[in-house]
């Protein structure tokens, strides 16, 4: 096992009803910015149920309109009314976006520097400080309810990057799965498949001599796995969804990852194909990591012989990869470049020029090229 | 899925060398009370380890001779040590025992109240708040590195109570699983015994619709069934002493019993077994489980079964408690009263009376009477 330091400070409120409880996790005495999206918490009640809980709070500046893929240039319009309104606490209801944007203007908000996209260039390293941040998650998938990383994308220059930072963690997060009920069966299936990976990425490398990150990280893939088709199927099933949205968190609260090898070399690929074709994150990750591992195999071989006996019951690598593309696209999930027109010679072409511009490597063992990555999606057509 | 709330703020600072990290992370502008138990640190290396850590520290207060069953008798010197020197920090280093009367000095340094003691009387409820505590853990298998519970004897009474609190969790824990090397054999076993137990407190209730919860627990089960003969025989295997030590941490750091059903009735058992006859815990709590288990088997049935196909491959639930119980003797432990000259009967009527004095009832349905633990006592013969 690697050394490892590990610290996860966020308090989640799970259940039904625990929106009540923002009114004593949110401060009185500072201005609060409600943070929100496209609208959604507006139909389905949980912003009347923020508002409620929030009544007795004497100052709530809204700011909507946070968009999927939250962008630098939106969250620049909130530090605005952060900066204006003396905002002290920031108060994020929505999905990963919105969260992720949230952590993005409290730490613009104390960032000291001329530029805050500073702090994505350097991956969270320029943060100092960072307003406290609340959220309601209303949509299981990022883990960002429960880890200090945030990811956003600039318009002008097509670029998505991500951060992460120890001040960036919520300091609570409440997670009731009856909020999800009223979710489009896309944004189930994006969730699943994002946890999924968010698991995969910590966990398909090489055996580490860590016996328990392993059957942690694969108890959350059974859940999701057991729970996933049946959340589809039956939205209001509110056990299927609760085991859902916890599964999410802890897919990616930092937990799992503790003194083991990762790679998300997949997440850095799938960005890309975000920026330049407008995938959705899930669909970018369920297009790349299937091509990943079958580039990787002889690499990733023995956790990929560990995956397909223990979730799977299979014993050859490549039948590992087969039936876990196979169980995204029962979710409903499309695996293939093609099933989004997008030309995987152009996309290798265009990805591999952009990280040679960078000089980027990933995975594992920090050698996965530029020219590997075009390989790999070559496989994805 | 229950509602809940999950807060667990402890920094975790694992592996080997991390000792070190001491320098960074307790104050230097406080007098701090170095805390441990019958020398074995000065022995092993660690209390030079620490000390080479702290040597830019104007003000170390050291305090030895916390004794296994912490007392409150001892801590009560200690706590006056504090006080005369004005203590702002307690470094606990040890096992459990040291770790438990550090929280207790520390609560108690912050009580109003006329008697500390009443911190054990109310279960935690008194605390109003406690001193910064951070530990050096040196036998895993309380999980008090990253919880914030603690479990106090007190000579006088022949009692011995537990508290927790959401102000006792540790500011950090240092987990080097190379000052474990030194432990002997019966310790390990009791601390592979201890976890296993905290485990199965958490889990084998009544079924939940919790199955993340159930995977995380099998999992902590499976690394300590897999590493626990591993470590016992090869004590400096360091990758089977770490997982043996993450596995305890992870066993009672409040994760896995989110939202399921809890049971603790062995435990509550088993503490008047130390308190009456001076079993160790981990031995108190390996003689009353089965009993607990076979007395109660028709109401666990269905998680004795699952338990029992995923762990041991055996369907029956009688077979699941004798597979477990196997388990625990192949590691060295007695399971049985009459191994430690203890009358079953005897003790049956002993635990009764005290159990019937205080109105106490435990278990998940939180209707075990005095007289069905005495039952379950003479199971135990």
């Amino acid at each position: 096992m690697q050394n490892f330091t590990f610290r996860n400070p966020t308090e989640i409120l799970f259940g039904k009803g625990m929106i009540a409880e923002l009114a004593n996790r949110v401060p009185r005495d500072v201005p609060v910015l409600l943070l929100y999206g496209g609208g959604s918490i507006k139909r389905n009640g949980v912003y009347d149920q923020v508002k409620a809980a929030l009544k007795a709070h004497p100052r709530v500046v809204e700011f909507g309109g946070i968009e999927p893929n939250p962008l630098h240039e939106t969250c620049l319009q909130a530090l605005a009314v952060v900066r204006a309104q003396k905002v002290g606490f920031v108060l994020a209801v929505g999905g990963g976006s919105v969260l992720d944007a949230a952590k993005y203007i409290a730490a613009a908000a104390c960032f000291s520097g001329s530029d805050p996209w500073e702090i994505l260039t350097s991956g969270g390293a320029a943060i100092t400080g960072a307003l406290p941040v609340g959220t309601v998650l209303t949509l299981p998938a990022t883990g960002s309810e429960s880890n200090g990383n945030a990811v956003i994308s600039r318009q002008a220059t097509q670029e998505k990057l991500a951060f992460g930072s120890p001040l960036a963690f919520p300091v609570f997060s409440v997670l009731d799965p009856e909020t999800t009920y009223s979710l489009p069966a896309k944004q189930v299936r994006n969730g699943l498949v994002d946890a999924f990976v968010h698991v995969m990425e910590q966990y398909m490398t090489y055996p580490a001599a860590a016996p328990l990150q392993d059957r942690f990280a694969e108890g959350v893939i059974h859940t999701l796995v057991e729970v996933g088709p049946r959340t589809l199927a039956a939205p209001r099933d509110y056990d299927a969804r609760a085991s859902f949205m916890w599964a999410a968190t802890l897919a990616l609260n930092t937990l799992i990852g503790c003194g083991v090898p990762q790679d998300w070399a997949t997440h850095m690929i799938g960005h890309e194909l975000t920026a330049f074709y407008g995938l959705d994150h899930a669909e970018s990750l369920a297009v790349v990591m299937p091509g990943l591992w079958t580039h990787q195999l002889e690499r990733k071989q023995a956790k990929l012989r560990q995956f397909g006996q223990r979730l799977w019951g299979v014993e050859s690598p490549a039948e590992t990869i087969a039936r876990t593309e196979a169980f995204w696209r029962s979710l409903g999930m499309p695996t293939r470049l093609s099933e989004y027109g997008v030309n995987a010679e152009e996309a290798a072409t265009r990805v591999r020029k952009r990280f040679a511009e960078r000089g980027a490597v990933f995975g594992e063992h920090g050698d996965l090229t530029p020219a590997l990555v075009a390989e790999i999606l070559r496989l994805r057509a």
